[in-house]
Formats: C-alpha cells, structure tokens, sequence
C-alpha cells in the first residue's frame, strides 16, 4: 500500500512472533516508506506468519525466517522485539550499516551496574554508549541522529511523560512520588506462563513486584535525569482483566507555593504541540479504553485531599505507545517524517 | 488529513452518538476523499462528540448538533444511523440531490407487508423501490447508481456471504439450512438497557429470539432471491461476552453428488477477487478476534458427520463490514473509488 | 433446608430486585436459622423473582410483593438494600419490633451535618443515634445489641480493616494515607446507566471521584475514631472490568521507630482470632479472586521504596464482605450464632 | 466443618493442582460425611496447596503429597483428576478396598476399539467392564454399586441430559441431530498452553475440533444405548471468553405426529423428580450464569423454523455439573446420602 515516491526503508523484524512483533507488522502494513522485508522468528521460521497469526493471512506479508536466511545487506533498519536479555548479543552481530530500534530492556539503562542489578549480565556493554533513549518526546533530537535507539518500557512511558514537566518546572516535589499502575496481560507478551491464562487473569486484579519491579529504575533514570537530582518513587504494579491498556494514579506533593492551577497549565504548555499527547480539562481524567489501539497518552490532573497534593493520571495502550506505536514514532524521527506517520489512528472503541 | 486533489465530499452523519455513528467517525476520519461536516444527534447537540466519546478529544471533529441547525445543500452524502423504525421519516425529508447510506432495518426489506410483519408500520414506502440493498459483494452494480443504500444487518451480512455462492451454484440444498449465530454485544447499541449491562453479559452466554429474529427475514430475502426459489432458514442468535466480534456456524446439507471439496471450490472461486473476504483452507476455521476492527469476513469450512453435510463458518466484526464499514465501502463504491479506501485496515490483535 | 430446632427467625428483604438483595437471597437461603418469609420490590411485585433472576427459579422462593402487602407482625428482622436516600423514610415507618440490616448509607454517617453534606437532606435524623456502624470486627459488641445496623460501604470495608489495628497501635501516620481502590462495576447496582454498560466496562479502567466520593467520610469517620484525631485520607476509586471483586493499595508511612515487621506483626496479632481476616505472610499480596464469592478479607503488607515507608493491600468481595455478607455476619452476631454461619464459603476459582 | 454423627468417609484426590480438583476441594469442604484425607500432586508435591491456590489459604486444608506418601489403607474413596491417559495405570494400582471416582476419559468408552480410536491405547482394559458410566440421573442404580465411576465428560453430560427424554420416548429422530456447542476455556484445564492465554481468549469466538471432538463418540454412545440403535450426532464445540460455563443449542427433528408440546411435556415429565434438573417454561431459554457455580443443569425448548422442528438449549457449569460437581453427585449416590448433600448452592450472579 506505500504510495511514495522515494525509495522506502527496508524493514527486518526481530522476535516477529511475539504480540509487539505482531503490532509493528500492524502498524508498518500501511506505513508508505517502507517496505517490510524480513519477519525473523526462530521457533516458527519456516511458516507463514498466518500459521501464528491468523489475522494476518491476507496481507501478503513474507513468511517467517531465521535470522540466518537474512540478506541484511538488503536491510536498512532492524526493529527487535526479543524478550529482554537476548538483544544485547543479537544487536551486537549486526552489520553497522543497519540501525537498530529495539523494544527490549536491553539497552535503556545507562549505567551498567545498575542495570546489572535489575537483569544480570549485559552482554554488549560497549554498545551501551551509543544507545539513545527512545522516549519519543523527551529525547527527539538525539533519536534522529542515533543508529541504536532503546525504546522505553510501557510502566515508564505511561509514568514518566506525565511527571517530567512537572518535575523540570519544579512543580512537585522529587520526593514522595507514588505511582500505582494498572495494565493489561499482553505486556507479558506471548509467553506461555501460568499467570497469563485467561482463567487466572479474567475476574481479577493482581498485584506484583511492588517497588521491586525492574521499571521502577528505569523510571527513576528518566525523572532524575529531568530533576537533576536522584529521585526515588514508589512503583505499585497491577495486572488487571484487559488484554490492552495501562493506566497510572500518580499522587504527588507541589512544591510550596505551587497549586494545581500551576501543574495543569505545565502539563498543558509543555505538550501543547505534542500530536500524540492529550491534556485533558483540570479536573477530568482519562481512562485505558480511549487510547486503545492508538500511539497517544491521554493525561489528567485533579485535586488531592488537600491544597498541597495532586493526583495525575495518565493512560497509554502499551502495546503501542508503550512499546510497538512508540518504536515507528521513532522510525518516523529517525527519517524525518512528520511523527504521527502510519499512526495517525482513532482508538477503536467499544 | 485529506490528501486528495479533487473536491472533497461533504458528509453529515445523522445519528452520530450511537456506536455505528462512532465507529463512522473512526472509519471516515482517515478516508481522503472524505469531510465530516456535520454530527448530527438529537439528545446530545450542542455539545463536543468528545464529550460522550472522551476518544474522539484529539481529532478536531465538529461539534454535535440538531438536525435544524445543519445547512443541507452543504451536505453531499449523509449517512443515517438511526435507530429503527427512526430513519424513514428523517429520510423522507432530506432533499433531493443528498444520497443516503442508511444504516437501520428501515429500507433493507422489499416487500412492505414483510417489513410491517416484522418492524411495525412503514413510514416512508414511496422511497422503498428507490433502496438497494448494501450487500457490497451481492450488489456492487446497484450501489454504483443508488441514491438510497440500505446496509445489511450483521447477522444478515456475516451470514449470507458465505451461503450466497454455495446457494447459487446448487452445491448445498436449499433446505434445512441452520444458522447458529453469536454476536458482541455492541450491536445492541448504546441504548441504555439492563441486558446490556457488564453484570448480566459478562461470563455469559445467552440465546434470543431464537427463529423469531428480525434478522430472519432479511436473511431469508436475500438467500431466496440468489437461490431464486423461497428459502427458510433455522436461525438461533446468541449473545456472547464480547464488545464486537460475530461468528456465524452454519449446517447445510449438500446437494447429491456435490462434495466437501466442491463447495471449497465454490467459495474459493467466487470469493477470489474480493478484497474483503478470504476463504480459508478447507478444514481450517476462523475466529473472531481475527477480524476485529477490520472491515473483513473471513470464511471456512470443514467436513460434517457424514459426507453430505457440511459446516461453514463466517466471522466479521458486527460494527464494521456488519454496520460501518460496509457502509463506507458502499460510499466507495458510490464514488468510484477503490473498495478498500480507508478500510485497509489489519485487525487489532491481541 | 433449614435443619435447626428452635423457630427460626423471620426475615424481610425490602428492595430484594437489587444486586445486593440477589446476593442476600443466595447467602440465607442455606441459613440454618432463618426463613425468608417476604421479599419486597415495588417496581417488580407481583412477579417470581425468578422473573428477574433466572437463576432463582428452582428453590422455591416467595414472589416479589409490595411492602403494603407485608404482614409485618409477621418479620423478626427486616434487611434494608435500598438506594441511598430511601432507607431512612422506610426504616422511620417500620414497627417497632423489627431490627433493620440497612446496606444502604443512610444510617453510616454518625454526623448529620456531615451526612446531608455527602448526600443531601437526612430524612430520619431522629434514628441516627439509634444506628450501629456494622462493621463486624470493630462493632460486634454494640451490634450484638442493636436495633438498627448501617452496614459499610465496600470500599470503606477494604480500606479501613488494614488500616484499624495499624493506626490503633500507632504503628502508621495518621497524615498522609492514600488509598488507591479498584472495584468490579456491581458495585454500582444493577441500575440502568451508561457507563455500566458491557462495551463501557470491558477492556476498561476509569477512574471516578478520585478525592471526592462519598465513601471518603465514611472511611475517615472509621480511621479517626480509632485513632482518636481526625484523619484525612487521599482516596482514589477506579473501576475496573469485572463484575466482582475490590482491591486497595494503601500508601503508609511508618511511625518513626516502627518497621514492617512490626507492621505485619500488629496486622497479625490483631487479626488472629477473626475467622473471616487472612493476613498473608510479609512481602506476600492478595488478589481479588482468591475471596471471589465470600465473606472473607485478605490483607499483605510489603516494603516501601525506603524503610519508613509501607504498602498495604486488601482484597474482599465488594458484594459479599463489601455489603450483603458482612449483613449476614451481622444477623449471626445479633442472634448470637458463629459468625461463620452460612458464611463458611471458599471462593469460586476460577 | 462436619457435623456428621457416623464415622466420615476419608477422600484422597488424585491430580488435586488442576481446576477439577481445586473445584473438588470447595465442594467437599462442607460435605458434612467426608474428611480430605489426601491431595495429591505429583509437580507440586511438598507444598501446601495455598502455594499453588491462594484461595485455599484459610481453610486448614492437608499440604500436596505424593501418591508413594499416601497410606492407602486410611483412604476410603479416591477421586482421580489426571489428564486423559494417566488414568487407567494410575487406577490399575490402587488397592482393592478403595472405591474410584474418576474424571478422566480413561474409562468412559465402553468399546476398548473405539476408546483407542480416540484416545490411543488403554492401559487398563481388564477394569474397563466394571466401570459404570457416572451419568447421574441416567444411571444412579448402576452407580450405587460401582466400585469405578467413570464421570462423563462436560460436553456429553450437557448434550446428552436434554436428550436423553426425548430419544426414549421416540419424540424427536434419531437422525440429523446437530450438537452446537460453546464452553468457557476452564474445561482445558490448567495446562499451560498458548490457546489458552488470556489475550487469545478474551474478546473470542473460536470454533475446534468440529465433527471431530473426543466427546462425540462418547456423546453417541449415550445416544445410541437409550435410543437402541447407532445414532451419529454433528457436534461443534466453540471456545467462548469466559472461565466457567457450557450451552448447547440443540437442533432436532421431531417425529411425525410429534409436536413441540409434546418435546416439552416429555423433558417436564421425565425431569419433574430431578433436583439439579430444572425445564423451562416453553420458549423460554437459559443462559449460562443461570448455573455458575452449582450442579444445575437448566434445559429450555423453543420452536424450530416449522413444524416438524425445534431447538433445544441446556446449560451446565462445565466444572460442576460437567466434572467435580457431578463427580460429588455420584459420591452421594455410592454412600446413599441425597444427592444434593453439600451441592444445595444457589448461582453465584453476577
């Protein structure tokens, strides 16, 4: 369906099995500069990619490969979509002609020790330097310049894109930031584990890994970074009973002086040209379904029980902003194309 | 985010606040031929469609209105989304040169004593012989010069598609057909109704006017004109805790010395140019969730107990190729444009 | 199937069309010392419940009457299940020999100021003083005694059971509490509203009246009496999609000195003896369907993101310990049974 | 809990860590004649079983044992949960004195040939002839002597309940009988399989195994004893979003002269005495959360599209009814208690 006139990029998928796998091959079917050359999948080369995804029989997509059948001569650039862990080593072998958009942990935590700490050995240290952090509208510039960009988790892209105003204009406080956070199972991806049946998640809400989630350093990277100074928060994760959709409570304390007034018309001044972000009215807040299949970050202030308190709420569907939506909005910065390219969408809805 | 060179043609959707009204706006907002230029919905007017549908805040779409306000000869196109028995008197009164999409049960049946039989008085029969039945695949040739387009149901659409080649050409007999259906629950609308609530839907399965279905008739319509010879089908519809999604499991009997493979055959052919469906390969079945949010039907069918039966599955999204989306290929057609225009959509999974 | 050998008690349910009524029914009718002589519902009398809940029809209930059709000599003890603001004009014309269960919240607020603030004029302010406050573990003795019990709001059961032993012991601070609170969509009723429909709930999280729901007083009405000052508390309801089921995180910070071990230990010590009250061994969190169906609280504790810092979670059935439970754990108190009486429930999973 | 005056049965259950055995711990638990003895898990042997089932966490059950660690001669009666296959050599070992609930597959084909056809080979042919086909209201006798009890599986007991009647009375045709079927996702168990993930599930209608189910033949043989002759049925069985719950609409033909009263008169007559049986009213069908959660199976009768035909509807909960419930059904019968012994539950709804 590409009706551009320009060569378009040619496109290989790593990990093309898994659900943001999956999504991209949604997202970039009608994305007109490019063309998806490779879908790589180890534990399913050989197939179509209907045999694992029915819906996508009629699309004349290319049949799973290994990543050993791959002419990469023939790719421009790479997204990988491998389960954390295993990018570092993937990456690494790449030719250096390829750019490479990867949506796992692998590469977004910048020092080594820390991320060490959270998920054992990095196997690519010296790539780690070159990694941009891809959170889209934090880090554009550097993102259209990168060769190795490392796309943010869906707990920190809903999380941080509603606090960094808050905290660079020094808002809030940068202590005693709590953050409760709802998602759908699919940011387990495919994986077949025991939690993930329909049977355990259907009918209930299930908290994990609180203040131990490996996101939590992620997210604290990012608003240190933002504060200038080290920031710790309370990351609370729940699964709840949707397949898309995450939303985050963040209660946080203004700073002396400041009130809600101030941190609304932040929110709304520093994000009023973002196209994929939506500050809603004081007052009224967002909710997972509005987002739901869209690249976009819905967010929302209202008061806290007392005139020193607030409560954010920001909404993203992690399967696209969180993860496979936010990875061609950088595919988009990184050709300099207008953003919402191939994700100019409307939440589908009910 | 129209892109096209020629005039564009200027919509009013009437009927806008119901979910086949939203799922238009979803559908058409994207289509570049294409400008809303009215929301018409009588209960909600004078407000943004935001302000019922939080989604659409984005998207700088029109604001709700009355009937009264809108100035028609600004108006091309409308679509009617009405609920039934609601939209023959609103398109008695449109002026002449506005053609209509209608989305209701309205216009769908020829026979005016049928139609009484089932929906109670008809409002405007003088426009009855003017309508053409929007089965896009059945009737592209009638659509191209209708000015009044009456769309199939959803039951109708997801269940005669795949009957309508093996009837026609005599593979399966015309007799003791049975259609067990199951529908989401958004094509009951957005109608406030205490069946519709999640409490009394969710983990639920729930027969309906099981053979005394308004959809019955229309079926019945459709299937006796291809086989040319009245037909009766069994039809046990049947709602299912889901928000969009239809799956038709259809029993036939095929007619001597026709086989399993002919009737593949018979699909395969007929169906082999058509964009939006796909027959699958004999023995496989499709699901739901593979079309969701697509305009699409997907088709399979597999052996009986015995080798003169047959079972034949069809699935469609009930808001899209079984309300909105056929709608708008019916517009496509209308215009001349490629079917596909704003439809070339990948279904939304997981 | 009542097997006991004294008269068993006599009992009313006015507005038995409600989900609460419904869940009351389910729970009595295996009580041993009960008979359910009369169940009240204006808008239904004259009609076998079964008529608006299916799944009654095989156990030989009574049909629905009008309250003036109640022979009221003939009730011991009347259950209450009510909207807000209708029970106190229905309880002020009972007789007076009858003990009244409300569920309702027009008798839970002690301060009629307060109360006619939350939820406009009180109707029956002679009968404030007369009300006990049902919460079963922090009452039973005054409810052993009652005439009339305000059974408490589901959310205000969830958050302030946790929260009791921990503020009476001073273990916490009574500043800055937050409790962020998930709740199946039952808990609005089976009234007829939009934003209860199925394609409203399903795939959704919504947050509502975050800081001003009118369960806030009544948690804080709860948490100041035990910890003898007043206490606000941030307080954040979301809806989340299933039909059943609550669960609050609860942000605490620790009392200088105080650790999570202490925490736990207090939660422990506190809740040893009470059959209904799990807490869960430290670091360990409930989910909302291991109590699915039941009377039962579970209750974890885990560390905070530094030591004087803790999250509490509590789970419960928003219709069963949330309302029509909690109400039968009530009558056992008040007729001096084991709590457990036709409570001794396991959860249906999954 | 028990309350029993002669000496309780001790119950080991064999495969205790899936759904049907979890499901078996919540019906005996208040089974006032029974004692669980022993729950046995092979992979989780060692561990309480609140590790594996939180809900189960206060109820004082015995920890997860090996079956080498049992002392089989405390053990009276022995349920078997274990995947198809593991039964026979499983049962094959058990020392004569224990009585054998089984509900597996393994024993319930009469025909070693047919069973093997199916299921591959059997590995306990020599017990096959004493095994009694646990089908409750068709064979109590049979059952009250049984030393095995081979429990049907969920799609036959709620295909072949409705049935039964109007076969032995010669009131529908023994031909053209047409099986739809739709169940939620528990009755595949707890086994960790991609189909079976929430994000497949949910929000999907999904058709398998269609004339080609391991429960036809067992269907058929039902069937074809009570009708004296072979009958072959279609059945389509369809995976539908929800956890628990099973409906069959049931296409039949009636006999000449027979008419749908008579199809009613014949299920009313010959369940009138049944108490987990409920007939509807004619016309009138059940949904599946009429039964949820109970032993219940509610059969409905509507007309088909003319005369000679009718559709029947019977709904079950496929883990009650359809597995353990039956299961503690058939106990009841072995240990000539009444049948709803510790089965007297009302619907859990919503």
């Amino acid at each position: 369906m590409s009706d551009t006139s320009f060569p378009p990029v040619n496109i290989a998928i790593i990990g093309a099995s898994g659900y943001t796998g999956a999504e991209l091959i949604r997202l970039l079917y009608n994305h007109p500069s490019v063309v998806i050359r490779y879908l790589i999948a180890e534990t399913s080369a050989g197939q179509p990619v209907s045999a694992i995804y029915p819906h996508f029989a009629p699309f004349g997509l290319p049949d799973l490969v290994y990543a050993t059948e791959v002419t990469w001569s023939d790719v421009d650039i790479a997204f990988c979509c491998m389960p954390h862990g295993l990018s570092q080593a993937i990456v690494a072998k790449l030719p250096e002609h390829i750019k490479v958009i990867d949506l796992s942990a692998d590469f977004r935590i910048e020092d080594i020790a820390t991320y060490e700490q959270w998920y054992g050995t990095h196997h690519a240290p010296q790539l780690q330097p070159k990694a941009v952090y891809g959170l889209s509208e934090l880090n554009r510039k550097e993102i259209a310049d990168a060769t190795l960009i490392a796309c943010p988790g869906c707990y920190p892209t809903c999380s941080t894109l509603p606090l960094i105003p808050l905290l660079h204009d020094q808002i809030i406080s940068p202590a005693s930031i709590i953050i409760d956070a709802k998602s759908g199972i699919s940011g387990a991806g495919r994986s077949v584990k025991q939690p993930n049946l329909f049977c355990e998640v259907e009918s209930n809400v299930r908290p994990y890994s609180v203040n131990s989630h490996r996101h939590m350093p992620e997210i604290e990277q990012t608003l240190s970074r933002v504060a200038r100074l080290p920031i710790e928060v309370q990351f609370a994760p729940q699964v709840v009973p949707l397949s898309r959709g995450m939303l985050t409570m963040i209660y946080v304390t203004l700073q002396p002086g400041k009130t809600l007034e101030d941190a609304h018309h932040c929110l709304n001044t520093h994000y009023d040209d973002e196209y994929f972000i939506t500050v809603l009215p004081q007052g009224q807040l967002p909710s997972t379904r509005e987002v739901m299949g869209t690249n976009r970050c819905h967010i929302g202030i209202t008061a806290g029980r007392n005139a020193h308190t607030a409560v954010v709420v920001s909404v993203i569907d992690n399967l696209v902003k969180g993860a496979s939506g936010q990875a061609v909005q950088n595919l988009n910065i990184l050709l300099g194309l207008p953003e919402y390219t191939a994700l100019d969408l409307i939440a589908v809805f009910p």
